[in-house]
């Protein structure tokens, strides 16, 4: 079969006029770990479960394994084709059929999968399948308890650390000791380097994209405003929403505000175009611009397809990730200092309004002070933040060398 | 008396180390129309008042007239102190008592009362005593009438032009028919720009400050995203909220995103401080970082001294100000070229992130297309958009000239 190119992480290219060529079907698989996880604060995830999808072979050394994240709308689906995922809240509409990186991932490509076995996992906490706020609580099996009922608000409160410990236990019931890299762009690229940190050595070759290690005050700043958009929505009842109309308009303002990052001011204009397409009409606001329009409407598909509660994980572990107090370091250098056995490819786009570039020359500047092997990469883009998702060629020669010469 | 100055529109640089200086008390006056005002859409207004102060004495040949617009979150008291303001539904808080542009103001400051006759009023939609959303509806005298109540949702549409039209209503009753000059900074730079457009010749000199005649994306994107925010309270209960609590938490969450633009960022990191101040706690989100609690200080203040309809009133008049589309114009130029007689002083502040000095190139420009004796300044400040409101000296000389000479 063939089909058309599309990327469902995209802020609204559209698909992308590529030759239709041949993608294989992929499944979701799910590792049920049937076992509680602990967190780092001390909570536990009764029966934690890891939606994951693996490309390519892992070879008889079991050493040439790729750990990938996914952005902070990702999911494990990274490549090929998945027309279905069971047991979700959310839509696994159209959009999201291709895998995300399916331009990176496969034989010939960045990411050769006829060398590498590359591993993709939904972040814990997400809502693809991997264990999150609206999975199914596990029941006490006491007398008199309630019905089946998802985490809503009694979901605990997870950090980076949480999320790579999770991805550690499926490496290793993969069998994986060692990673040839861990790549990781925006959301993922945060993951990538708590990875390093918490398993000094593991990988080879580690390769943050778009990323920063310390959020500046504009992230910080509208991390916070969605957070808040969200939980102001009447619908959103303290994330015990399912079941019931969840905060939809709450989650269209985040991901609004989200989307202003995505590209710059003269591409957002282009996109938007020079009519307003659906305009909404409210007794108290009235919209006058195609850019008002477009931002919503886009907005509007994604709320179909994401959770609430996991749009607020994703933000909690974005603003959570202070590594300095995590792992109680009087200095990044000093912290980088245990991951010298690991070198650093970083990645960053030009211009980016979600991670300029300034983030990955300072996380770059502050890897050579620590004593680490890095290099930085700075790709020139009119697609911004979104360039990570839509321009294999910017990044294919850069990431081949990352990963199999790391 | 003496009072230390501090500056309520500045979003948070504290009281400013002036020397103690005698302040004159002032008072608002209150022109009751008890007529229908016309809207340029076909609605009236029942029985408009309009809320204004006047700082100086007009001349004999009623000629020496300054109109100066507030900015978006502004009143009629630009000058001197005034301790009270009957009949608001807002706190006159502390912050409000000393006029927003008192050091602007005043014998021998850069708009010289000892030369000049300065009228400031409350924008029509305010809620400083101009008819606004938050002022009583007038009664009809049916029988069966409800009892007396705020317009709220009733509050008709209003434009830039409505508030300009009302504005010039108030002239006429001063007995002033030609102004020195039309001044106003940000949003009441926009107006400025209307007045010229409105009634062109009426005044010699237009003084828009850190504003712009065209909206940009970002702009655009901001204001919708504080509606969104507005309305998505439930206590905003479409503007019909008098009486009970208000949408507190949307407007702070509106006025934080607006936040985001009055300085730059590493302004927004040296005011935030180190420590965190008042964290708010949340079952689904946690604050970590000063930037965050500091803003939501700021904006807590905030929406005890603003309402929120008349903040959408605001925001409406900044989306709805197309002014090809109010005028019919077929381009810029050829738009302002009615205004000939007007000299026009741009003032732009760089760096700017809310209107920034691009704006007011592209505006100086147009203006010159249109045949228009235009000048433009641009002043740097590290106060970022806030500057125009808390560094006098840096405007002195541009003002004095521009209202004196213009």
């Amino acid at each position: 079969m063939t089909v058309t190119h599309s990327h469902p992480l995209s802020s609204g290219t559209g698909p992308i006029a590529l030759p239709p060529r041949p993608i294989r079907e992929v499944e979701t698989q799910f590792l049920k770990t049937g076992r509680s996880f602990a967190l780092t604060e001390g909570k536990e995830i009764k029966d934690l479960t890891i939606a994951y999808e693996t490309y390519g072979t892992l070879n008889e050394a079991r050493d040439n394994a790729v750990l990938l994240f996914h952005a902070f709308s990702g999911s494990q689906h990274a490549a090929g084709i998945n027309r279905h995922v069971p047991g979700l809240t959310v839509d696994w509409s159209e959009s999201l059929q291709i895998g995300w990186w399916d331009d990176f991932i496969g034989p010939g490509k960045a990411l050769d999968t006829d060398r590498l076995f590359v591993v993709c996992a939904n972040m814990l906490g997400g809502c693809y399948g991997t264990t999150g706020p609206s999975s199914f609580a596990p029941r006490d099996g006491r007398d008199g308890e309630k019905p089946e009922r998802r985490y809503g608000s009694e979901f605990p409160w997870i950090n980076a650390r949480d999320v790579v410990r999770s991805q550690a236990l499926l490496l290793d019931e993969l069998g994986i000791d060692s990673l040839r890299a861990v790549v990781g762009p925006s959301l993922g690229g945060i993951m990538a380097l708590t990875f390093a940190l918490e398993y000094p050595g593991r990988a080879k070759s580690i390769i943050p994209i778009a990323t920063s290690h310390v959020a500046n005050s504009q992230q910080i700043a509208m991390n916070f405003h969605q957070q808040q958009a969200i939980v102001l929505d009447p619908h959103f009842r303290n994330g015990d929403y399912y079941g019931g109309s969840g905060p939809s308009n709450g989650l269209v303002l985040a991901r609004q505000i989200a989307q202003m990052t995505f590209v710059d001011q003269s591409t957002l204009i282009e996109r938007s175009g020079s009519q307003m397409t659906n305009p909404v009409s409210h007794p108290s606001y009235r919209m006058f611009y195609p850019v008002e329009s477009y931002l919503r409407n886009n907005a509007a598909k994604f709320v179909n397809r994401f959770d609430a509660n996991s749009y607020l994980v994703m933000l909690g572990l974005w603003q959570g990730a202070k590594f300095l107090d995590m792992y109680n370091a009087p200095s990044f250098p000093d912290l980088f200092a245990r991951c010298r056995e690991s070198r650093f490819t970083v990645i960053g786009i030009d211009p980016d309004c979600c991670f300029p570039t300034s983030q990955q020359e300072d996380l770059h500047q502050t890897l050579r002070e620590g004593g680490i092997d890095s290099e930085l990469f700075i790709v020139g883009s009119r697609k911004g933040h979104d360039s990570f998702l839509v321009e294999p060629a910017l990044y294919e020669h850069v990431l081949r060398d990352a990963v199999i010469n790391g």
